[in-house]
């Protein structure tokens, strides 16, 4: 028994592990009226220190079938995980269901947890490898939820996620839990997942590899939430949490994709002062934000805003004085990290503020344009972020759908082929971002514009811009390629993309590749 | 039929306007599980700004018998709540509940809105004439609430005050309403009693004379829960909003308080290096701030915390290295206002973090210290710090109850006498903080300490501090003034004094003086 969803996917009605099957209806759904509110704990004025992990954990009062969460600040330079999970493991509790924002290459011990009981269910943003397989080839027995940044946080806020302990690593904290991620040896910037985490969990714990003197202001994160303070010799590895700085690169492949990006930006109509942008990390988003710098100082025109995972590039923007504000979740490089220390209008927001769909004015609202990657698009512009060609789960939501949403103009950037599978393809393995949201898709061989864009299509051919139809940029990727055999997988669901609403806009089944 | 309460209060069964009576225990009252929750509000794209005041609270679909509320950080300069009452009763809505964090003599046009049935009941922190003795004198129908600011903050966190429509002052506001109180010609530093109202109210207002362009960071209160933003001439009387700076004065009487106080704090075992303490505003508090910094210098000890209102004094010992850290609910001078826009650990405080009971760490908590004032104060060492000799309503609670609670040592600084009338009584007319949470009453013909202080006794008694009992200090004063005569009031309750855990600690009635 299933219904279709407004996606045409079929959902079944009843899913394991998962409450209240409600379909992707192609509108927000309505919320409720009123958050779940905070988890009340009566001021105390003992001390928070506790001498290990170990003794967090047991003081936090962690049972068997409760609910942890962890942040993914230290990318793949995260040590907190694993640390947890092995603690949990040796005092013998069982059946906890991670919540995490997100989960990398480093975390491929939580393989043996499940394998051992210790972790029975997984909500995430997104799963690498060699966790992904695992899970794809149905290692977790109930499906993974894999949420978009601004859906963990609607989630967490409208208590479908309730968090009973927290783990939070903090790369500076005081001994009454002030915690902030800008210095330390571990300094990640931003903490913006975490901030959700703390506000809602029951028991929050703070791990830090810098117990600092004094009150540690301004804080991210502050004592009113935080429970226990325990000091470790190191929460991640500094290699992995921040890349020195994330620079172009000269791809000519991203140059292609960027410099038709970048024909758009210009003839879309909101090109103008105060204009807003959202790029991510990818070599062909920070080309697109590189070329638009020239075109800012040759137009004379600045910006008002740059959201979300903050580069270099950004900050190269903001102190140049090309870019009033910068709204920041996520710092993913050096650079990123230290003008968030010290400018005061690079603003460290929450993931609730950058995407929450529940919330007035979500920064995602205020983009403009926002750019985003692709693993595949479909001829109704549906995007899959989350399985590869081999329908495996090795990638991340993050906040895709939610900006697609947001932004006046979501552009897709991607090669029209990679590694010689089409990208743009009939449907998608998996729909993450709907395609009703998707305005323009950028590639290397050309760019199709969502008809229901007629003002976009218009202006850009206007500007003589050269466009193709999506259907014609994927006959011109099989011409290349030839028509990728499809995907066998049996019926047995590991996955559920909800949208950022919580409502379930596919589900990935079990793979049948290997 | 009442009950009689910890502090020997006979509280009555039922109260008019008033739900579910429990009267005070002695201890904090187990608090439910969960806080209630912000409102949820989808997020749209649309203008926030309205034309006028009226527009925004028509938009704001506010109607008859829903509660508003008002924050006090313009004190006597405030033009905000007139003007929206005003608007208010113009639309003809009636019956509203005005939840203030404090109410100023500016505040007087109320008394109108009072009597026309726009206004049938209050909550509020403090009242000052004329609507004091107004509301003394049976001029609302139903008793006003009266609650600490702790208190407030705990019951709007808890569901007990639930705000339909939140009005905020914003000294300085962009169009998406993230503003705060640093800059612009009605600045007034924090603005921390808003920020609860802005986080659980239904509905936000913004009303703003400087709105400025672009991203107005950092946000004191931000875009995520602003629903409207209206520009007007001006907010609020600069003059009114803080004085230049409030500095020490030379009145003998406060000098032999601040003395006092100074031994005690000195002898107290507690005066080492990263102590902290709340001094008010008030010319003793001051003194001993100033006496502090010298003894601090001269003993090369360094305090970790100030919290409060923040004044010149508090500053001036961060700046000089001598306070690591300044926690701001309300910021009373312009020194404190510039302090906090440029100092990063002069940090600005929402009034839950300062004293809410049900958090984690709220800031009183961390309290080594705290000064506070008195009206009277009795045998018990009960204090009020409401009502005058006649029994009128004429001051506020602030954050007395709270401070006293969470300081290790909570010390009045009163006169003895005041306008020939005794301070130190067998009963006061009020209980605003139970006496067993006040340690030491310093006064300027000599200090007593609660008797239950033992530790406290020996080391000043080890000092060379000449103590007496509260009992001596109270004959001293009616040896000069005479035994007071006793107030007469009726038996109709204008007024309930709540603890700050939402308990009822005493009510005030009708006064029969005039």
């Amino acid at each position: 028994m299933y219904k279709v969803n407004a996606v045409n996917r079929k959902i079944p009605n009843k899913i394991a592990n998962y409450k209240d099957v409600v379909v992707y209806s192609g509108e927000l759904k309505q919320p409720k009226e009123r958050k779940i509110g905070a988890a009340i704990r009566v001021g105390k004025k003992e001390d928070k220190l506790v001498s290990s992990i170990k003794d967090a954990i047991i003081k936090s009062g962690l049972k068997d079938g409760m609910t942890i969460s962890f942040h993914h600040h230290f990318r793949s330079g995260d040590y907190i995980l694993n640390l947890v999970l092995e603690e949990i493991s040796k005092l013998g509790i069982k059946n906890l269901c991670v919540a995490a924002s997100s989960l990398s290459t480093c975390h491929k011990p939580l393989i043996e947890h499940i394998k051992n009981g210790v972790v029975t269910s997984l909500q995430t943003s997104g799963l690498r490898e060699p966790l992904g397989s695992f899970i794809s080839n149905g290692g977790l027995k109930t499906p993974v939820i894999i949420r978009s940044h601004g859906g963990r946080a609607r989630a967490i806020e409208d208590g479908s996620l309730k968090i009973d302990v927290a783990f939070i690593g903090a790369p500076s904290c005081d001994k009454f839990g002030n915690l902030n991620g800008y210095t330390g040896k571990s300094a990640c910037g931003s903490l913006g997942y975490a901030k959700v985490d703390a506000m809602y969990a029951n028991k929050v714990i703070a791990i830090t590899d810098n117990l600092v003197d004094g009150i540690n202001l301004p804080a991210s994160i502050d004592q009113t939430m935080v429970d226990f303070v325990c000091e470790i010799e190191s929460i991640g590895d500094p290699k992995g949490i921040v890349s020195g700085a994330i620079r172009f690169n000269d791809n000519p492949r991203d140059i292609l994709i960027a410099e038709n990006a970048l024909k758009c930006i210009l003839a879309s109509g909101l090109f103008k002062n105060g204009f807003s942008f959202q790029t991510g990390a990818a070599g062909a988003s920070l080309a697109v934000t590189k070329l638009l710098k020239e075109e800012m100082i040759k137009h004379n025109i600045t910006a008002s805003l740059g959201v979300g995972g903050i580069t270099a590039a950004l900050v190269d923007l903001h102190e140049n004085g090309l870019m009033d504000a910068l709204f920041d979740t996520q710092s993913f490089d050096l650079d990123a990290v230290s003008s968030l220390a010290k400018n005061p209008k690079h603003y460290e927001i929450s993931a609730s503020f950058y995407a929450n769909p529940n919330l007035v004015t979500p920064a995602v609202n205020q983009l403009d344009f926002v750019m985003l990657g692709a693993l595949e698009i479909d001829t109704n512009f549906n995007v899959n972020v989350i399985t590869t060609s081999t329908g495996v789960i090795n990638q991340a939501i993050g906040g895709h759908q939610d900006t697609a949403e947001g932004a006046k103009i979501a552009m897709i950037l991607a090669p029209l082929i990679r590694a010689r599978i089409p990208i743009v393809v009939d449907n998608v393995s998996t729909i993450c971002t709907p395609g009703a949201n998707v305005d323009v898709v950028c590639t290397d061989y050309g760019i199709a514009v969502n008809p229901k864009r007629t003002d976009l299509i218009e202006n850009f051919t206007k500007a003589g811009i050269k466009l193709y139809t999506i259907e014609e940029l994927k006959e011109m990727a099989e011409k290349i390629t030839g028509k990728p055999a499809s995907i066998k997988f049996s019926d047995e669901v590991v996955g559920v993309v909800e949208y950022r609403d919580g409502s379930v806009l596919d589900v990935i089944y079990k793979s049948l590749q290997n």
